[in-house]
């Protein structure tokens, strides 16, 4: 009758300082941790003894953090999954999610501050790692990373019915918030330096590609990441169409050049696609 | 290459005033529409002319509650589902979500005003539609319901580790903000009358459980849902654990005889289970 | 050179559970605690001799709500202006702002539950206190009320400019999520039934209302106020105008008998007042 | 019995492409436009003759940009307040509220790609203008600026009473979220040019304070702005204290030296001034 469950904890939050002598390293981490096993008998019984508590999981991720340093998100997920699967006899698959909130240095006149920070966002680096008895999987990604192109993007011959009224264009506003997510194929990499050029192969596209639509657009992305990247296996994109629709100023008496927008969240097309290789 | 793709229209909103005489009955939902099926050229190639514009999906929302009149989220997102499919001859699946906000009506002195409403809430009910050419799994849930118990919590008798500090106890505050989602096993129901048995059968349930864990309330309470509501095959339900932490008021020179909390969110534990029959 | 200033502590969450025998009352509030006073050292010389921290106004919260319990807002929030003047020479004026999120009890077929709790909203209850050593302000508030009326709601007759698109209304929806505060001119009110009147008065006057306009309702609501509870000396009263727009069903070969509406969020009329004796 | 009253537009978003041969340039706001004057018959008569449509006002920001063009926030808020002014009698002080989302350019091998932008944030650039008959308040600001410093920041020596339990810190994380607000003496000045000198100054100091306290740093920064930039006449700080906890370490056989923290945003301290010459 139980046909699925899971448990774990969701939003730890862990602030490392890595204090050298003149310039200090921040991780800022949001962590999920999510449990699969042999658990049954906490659902159909209340039988707790082989569950661990949440409490200790949200425990681990500090311990673990103290004894070994945050260096990578995906090396310390890693190292979260390793050990709940040692000490677990139960636990089947563990799910470890992780957030990097993404802070840069204060500039001030004799350069870059040691010791304080500012947070760059709204994007945010994302690692996401599923391991089991027999095999592990190792993915990364970006997240709310918010790009627009006013040049060379085009939506028109589409499908027409009853229904639709929206007009060919060949010179629209293309903006969204994209979220991407990618599996590696080896492991121990370098996976920052790897992280840095899948974000700007992403961006680059974004910035060059003479789009027909959303879709295209996302499928050259996705396919110059392959390209580029031998470590990445997949990659999973998805494009909010954040709408910027073109005010109608006729009624004004003025005329829109394609240059006034009011910028739109409800609704949104949501598009994605899976690449492979 | 492509191993998978999708596209669609989120959040779309949509009001309905039904006018009775006297009497005006109110719909608002949000709706969210998705195409999964043979649109491949449009991401390889920018060839659009097999691709529905998801501002047609979303025109078609307000066409289709036009036409035939908004009764129940099912049935509108059943007809949706049907719409697309009999048009689209290249779309192989589509999925419906719908949340419907409620709204209860305003009360005076003379009774319950006709034509004056007041939104009920932080809960939601949904409907979920995923149809394709051969067959259509259609069910419901209930989102954001917010349940507190003050008795009859435990959870004691874990496993527990070098990191853990939780101490057991006998008498927690349970809280959660529940999302419940269920199938149906047959068409045609009467689904605003199933959604009120079900609701109703998980907070009783909620209420009344001498609760283990997190773990066994939520069993108990799909378990009710299985054995009370024969149209409902399984059910998913996801309980997010709003942790209450007792305070230490021995630094004050008080005792706290389980009386005085701090709401958090931040960590919180997270149980979820599918039951089937 | 510093003109003005202010520290406090914001978003204290408490949850205080009153236990009966059969039947437990809850309270749930966020508090906000803010000083204002003879701190200036601390800003200019960085000496914090005088400065209680806000940790301590936190940890006061719960001190407090432990040794008398959280009756209602209002004398809960009292009580710790009260404490904190008496205790601190250099405080001038303290205030206390205290949102209580509400809570219904979950029904069964025996009746109410004495010990399980479902959450009434998104409306909450507020209360705020302005206290100064010769003088204090006690106020209370509905926040985040939101309702909407399918009938008698009108806008025409209005000033037209040369950017005016808007055409006249005699039957629109009219919605908004209302926020009202309101000065009490007495102390000792058995303050949740006079909350109760306001708010009854608020949202019977809002259904049953012939209205021009958002600004005309406004009026009308905080006038039947002033009106019917002797207590309150003066109302303010927020009224964001949540626009619902008719959708253009022409296009679709359909006609919009005033049923079908995009609830909209932005742009938002915003219109407010305050009514005194 | 109408002690104050006043109504206008909110959320208003509008984006501008300014279209160079080569380069766009992007300006992306939202609008805020409230109107106080002698509008009392609107609210007590449901008298709309002198009332100009909020959607008007919305028109107006679109037809304004369209024919002059946003090129500054505080420009484009003040042309709008004199429009508003000049052609609505009844109208004694408008306050038009401009919120800039900030975007970059997105860069490439071959440099900044002149049409593709990556949003900066989660700060934004603020503009405020009141604007009356015979006077105008012009201001500008920056919200949501996310800091944080890993040295030099202390809270010690401060005041202590029956319900303080926090430690004395020499060496703590300070983090904030800032919201400041500044005042011109003047017009017609190089608004953004002084924009950047006030944001630079007002990092640089949170970087390289001394701090006992964050209102020690608040009117640092505050005096930093007004010794360094002389068009601005007064500065409002606000900084939220958001918490970073060290973890109790000890309880797993460790020791936090330091580098282990919670970072919380339930409860804040909240501290604010208000700087003038």
């Amino acid at each position: 009758m139980l046909a699925h469950s899971a448990y774990g904890k969701s939003k730890i939050r862990i602030v490392q300082v890595l204090r050298g002598r003149e310039r200090h390293d921040l991780r800022d981490l949001t962590v999920a941790i999510r449990f699969k096993g042999q658990y049954d008998e906490s659902y159909t019984d209340g039988d707790n003894r082989h569950v661990l508590p949440t409490d200790t999981m949200k425990n681990t991720v500090y311990a673990l953090a103290a004894r070994d340093g945050i260096h990578e998100p995906e090396t310390f997920g890693l190292a979260l999954a390793r050990h709940f699967l040692e000490r677990n006899p139960r636990l089947n698959r563990v799910r470890v999610d992780l957030t990097e909130h993404l802070w840069g240095r204060i500039s001030g006149p004799k350069g870059e501050h040691g010791q304080a920070f500012i947070r760059s966002g709204p994007e945010t680096r994302t690692a996401a790692i599923q391991a089991g008895r027999h095999r592990t999987l190792l993915g990364a990604g970006v997240a709310d990373l918010m790009v627009l192109k006013s040049a060379d993007s085009a939506f028109s011959d589409f499908l027409r019915d009853a229904f639709t009224t929206l007009p060919d264009t060949r010179d629209r506003l293309l903006a969204t918030s994209m979220t991407a997510t990618w599996r590696y194929s080896a492991s121990d990499l370098d996976y920052s330096s790897v992280w840095q050029t899948v974000r700007s192969t992403l961006l680059g596209e974004f910035a060059t590609h003479k789009s027909e639509s959303v879709q295209h657009t996302l499928y050259d992305m996705g396919q110059a990441v392959l390209n580029r990247v031998p470590e990445v296996s997949g990659i999973h994109v998805v494009m909010p169409n954040k709408h910027h629709l073109p005010v109608d100023l006729s009624r004004f008496g003025f005329e829109n050049r394609n240059e006034i927008f009011v910028a739109t969240d409800e609704p949104h097309g949501l598009i994605e696609a899976t690449l492979v290789r």
